[in-house]
């Protein structure tokens, strides 16, 4: 006998988390279609040469890569993101232009395990290429809000930042060459702290000590009140610092400060800004991103870090095409929101999706059960048969787990008068001798009255 | 630069693939759902060990293995049937029985590839475990039939047998070892035909002529007139080759062909016996089968094999065990029947869902595109705004692109006024000056209008 059992940071699915997967992922959907977004998908085995190629860091030591049965040297795919890339490169002739699609499906990283991450977990990503348009950037970000918002696990906040602000200060302070490792750094004050992050610049990375505080000082994220390190979500704060940074870089880099003030005063707008703050310290580890990035959290929930991540990537499909497309998407990180739900309690709980059962009363003649059934399931009713001839009470056990709704009642009687009994089990009422065209009528009823509650 | 390809046997799914794949998934799990099935999932990585226990064959060498970070010996699943035994033995305490699931995800094997087949493809798997019920085994059938019916691929047959008629047939001649590679070599008559088998048979595997002469004439499947050599439609001579069958077996093995014999009289009681036929050749490869067992084809569409196979395996379980839960199950081939109907021509090809384009006119606050976008949004109306400021013609290529109806304009003036100009490109209707409600009720009219069709 092999002991059943699964690799570590691996998930199985039972019926109540798979429901409320599916919840989730309807609700994505609806999202992403709602923004015009179109569904592609890509293989979860690609060359490792292509997936491997702009990744770097810890990643790359987390890539389940192999050798296939024609020796070719193949990796699960860690991120949406590439695959992506390579999938506008390759077919990009048969592609429209902004190309705005979402891409739902498992990747693969053997990193360690802490709470709700996954060695496998379900990436929600939602990109457009083929634009530097700021309305693309903004369009990404009322994508997160409206998910977030449908999902409801709790208040959010979706913190922004531009790349472009970092490098251009880190330009500025001859300090290009660490700028990749400098990035790296300030991305984990949320971890570390602010004190810790000055440190690391100073003794590891050997920056002078009055240019790491200019450095960190000029960011504005010393001194914040909220509870994520760095983020300032006073919008007269934002556009403050923002000001301020536009004076310590100078004129050549204003545009880009004036396109993230943009992003700001559009949400003040559309009266949505107490969804969003900058958050000057957000960098994001990959190598990829080239302008605006951006992390959300649930205000109560912290510990689960960002639930939805992602920026801009104008250089990406570069690494596979002479045609380059400029690209912008974020990622639901849909296993930690199923995670964070579940821990939060606020899920309905259901093992079926089941209305009736049709209980087994040992008749001769089964296939009658068959046809009631056929006749309920033709009516959008989602029928079961009980298949064994047991105790009745073992029956209403099973439904009860089930969570189904109704019972029906048919013997030899009842099926020579063409009548039923039907019995609500949630609220013990019990109808007698009624026709399935009744049946129907009050189940079809009741599915009526749930979706207008 | 990296050139951009795939592995060979592997696909990318664009926006007009992946509409109608998600299309085709829809319809499935809500006849899933309408059966009383409800879904589950497992990791795509399992310990090798866990996979192999009972595969043989020649999926095992089709099997994509390798040795993970922590040098364990793991594989990508060839199947869903196999995690499913592996599922119900490690949570049967947390499940219902008897347990009635489905299990949509991608398999691999490194198969060659053909017509249809690729080495990454979706299985869409239900399975009822827990009880040897006859009605289990007809709803796994009545399931296929609605499936089909559904997408409505062309005409289909649903082939059946039951592998206790061969390998009772095989112990009654003393043929026991030799079993599973008969059964093999039977279950290729479709590909082969029925002289080939025999020569098979005689040649390859020993036999003596005359024994294997017997085994195919008790089979009744030499001169079926069906394009599926070995099928047997009529139902007067299923009824017919049974009591043969109950003859040269005896009455020991009188159960499970009255069994069977029920099967086809419900199918006729149901009105729905043009769907099945009795096919004694089917054996299907797979060790695990002991009772019933069926293949699906396209009448019209032989070429691709079966499109929805599956039988039952009522000692799986015991592999991971002490508790052994009897199983029955099927599953459709779901991208070998996209392929299947993407050659036929029968999908209505489009590729997006978007209903509204907001046209990009160049006005000074971009803000209000975003609010009139959102406001349509809020109405369930999927809606796109233009990105970059082109030429108008431009934009309408992209509408025509991607299947977009209407197109809302808006400059300053539009918006001072609060009223807008809305064009159907199909019809080429213009609207001049209507109001934002307006063109909700317009659109939200359009939609019911076709839902009606």
């Amino acid at each position: 006998m092999i002991t059943p059992r699964l690799l570590k940071g691996f998930r199985d699915y039972l019926p109540e988390s798979m429901i409320q997967k599916k919840e989730i992922l309807k609700n994505f959907e609806n999202i992403f279609e709602n923004y015009g977004f179109s569904p592609i998908d890509t293989p979860a085995l690609e060359y490792s040469e292509i997936l491997l190629g702009k990744v770097g860091g810890e990643t790359e030591k987390q890539i389940y890569r192999f050798s296939d049965h024609g020796k070719r040297d193949v990796s699960l795919r860690f991120d949406l993101t590439v695959p992506l890339a390579r999938f506008v490169s390759l077919h990009f002739d048969n592609l429209t232009f902004p190309f705005k699609c979402y891409h739902i499906g498992p990747v693969w990283r053997g990193e360690n395990t802490q709470k709700g991450r996954f060695r496998e977990f379900y990436q929600c990503d939602f990109d457009i290429l083929g634009t530097t348009s700021l309305d693309s950037d903004l369009e990404i970000l009322l994508i997160i809000k409206s998910g977030l918002l449908k999902l409801n696990p709790g208040e959010f906040r979706i913190n922004i930042n531009n790349r472009k602000i970092l490098n251009s200060l880190l330009n500025k302070m001859d300090l290009n060459e660490k700028s990749i490792d400098i990035l790296r750094s300030i991305d984990k004050i949320h971890k570390i702290g602010f004190d810790n992050v000055l440190k690391d610049l100073i003794e590891n990375l050997h920056i002078n000590k009055d240019i790491a505080e200019k450095v960190m000082d000029s960011l504005n994220i010393k001194n914040s009140n909220s509870k994520i390190l760095g983020e300032i979500s006073d919008y007269k704060k934002i556009y403050h610092t923002l000001n301020n940074l536009k004076v310590i870089l100078g004129k050549d880099y204003s545009h880009f400060i004036d396109e993230t003030e943009n992003i700001f005063f559009t949400f003040e707008k559309l009266g949505i800004e107490k969804y969003f703050s900058f958050n000057p310290a957000i960098t994001r580890g990959l190598d990829y991103y080239t302008g605006i990035v951006f992390e959300s959290f649930i205000l109560d929930q912290l510990d689960y870090g960002s639930i939805c991540s992602g920026g801009r990537y104008d250089n990406l499909t570069g690494l596979y095409s002479k045609n380059i497309f400029p690209g912008v998407g974020g990622s639901f990180g849909l296993d930690r929101i199923l995670d964070l739900m579940e821990n939060k309690n606020i899920l309905d709980i259901k093992t079926s999706n089941t209305e009736i059962l049709i209980a087994n009363l040992d008749i001769t003649n089964n296939y009658n059960y068959h046809l009631l059934a056929e006749k309920l399931r033709s009516n959008n009713i989602n029928t079961e048969i009980y298949f064994d001839k047991k105790k009745i009470n073992t029956q209403f056990k099973f439904a009860e787990k089930k969570s189904i709704n109704f019972i029906l009642f048919a013997g030899e009687d009842e099926f020579k008068e063409d009548k039923y009994n039907l019995k609500n089990i949630k609220t013990g009422e019990e109808m007698k001798a009624i026709t399935i065209d009744e049946i129907i009528k009050i189940i079809q009823n009741k599915k009526k009255e749930e979706i207008k509650q």
